[in-house]
């Protein structure tokens, strides 16, 4: 078994985090949605390596303080297992650039609910903003539904998280 | 990028970890090393669905309270990289089986220096004794010398933390 690793980062500033509205590539899974900034792993990378290179490559910002927050699996009938590694970051140094990806807009906290999320992102987002320790998330979709969750092994109800993370 | 994932997991009990003494199977990468036990992901497997099932499959033991303790980023010129969730365990239920894959042997935490361990190994051994928070490892080996150590993004000196691994 081979499997998908990549990485995704919220860099934080002023009560806000760092956004990307996918709007640019044609054919993206992500089309439309409001989602962190990272990637796919390189060869022989370890998954700061990674967010390291993305996050450059993708903001022009160089990560100074970072931290690891959690592993999601994302599982689905048709498409190849993804495992990704979480992480927010409050310390960067550099200049922001325009991403080819889509439009980077510094978003507050508390407007995220607002914006065309993958509703897996949503329970995600509610344990970073509440400072839970590290944890592994798996999340499977049946097309765009979430059907099932499970945090650190533990199966929970889907529909009850998802109206949790709404308040 | 494709990757290749596995878990590993040191099982506690009575101040000693349950160690597999790999000395069963030929063209073994771990030919007579002392591990822990785990294995590859299979399709769709959360880390913590591999966890259970490598660890039931290879112990008979079903675990009932474990600890996501890190990431292990294995690297080397020849072989594909590996990612290596690590966990202890503290819980569990069932009989133990004669494991196919070596000898199972609970072993003194502080009697673990003694046996033939990768030098990787020695060092993340030594932080999870030391109770070290989730942290992030890469490992690059030359042939079975450790040639560098990153933890958490940041370059550490391999040399020095092997000596210290050593106390």
């Amino acid at each position: 078994m081979k499997e998908k690793l990549t990485t995704l980062c919220y860099i934080e500033k002023d009560d806000c985090y760092l956004m990307l509205h996918r709007v640019s590539k044609q054919n993206d899974v992500n089309k439309d949605k409001w989602i962190g900034v990272g990637g796919h792993f390189e060869k022989g990378e370890s998954p700061e390596e990674c967010l390291l290179r993305e996050v450059k490559e993708e903001t022009g910002l160089t990560l100074t303080a970072f931290r690891f927050r959690g592993i999601i699996t994302f599982s689905t009938d048709t498409f190849e297992t993804e495992y990704m590694c979480l992480y927010t970051a409050d310390g960067y140094e550099g200049d922001m650039i325009p991403c080819d990806e889509g439009t980077l807009e510094w978003v507050k906290k508390d407007r995220l609910w607002d914006l065309n999320l993958w509703e897996g992102d949503r329970i995600f987002l509610k344990m970073l903003l509440e400072d839970a320790p590290f944890f592994s998330m798996k999340l499977h979709y049946m097309g765009e539904r979430l059907s099932e969750v499970m945090i650190n092994g533990r199966a929970e109800d889907a529909g009850k998280m998802l109206e949790a993370s709404e308040k």
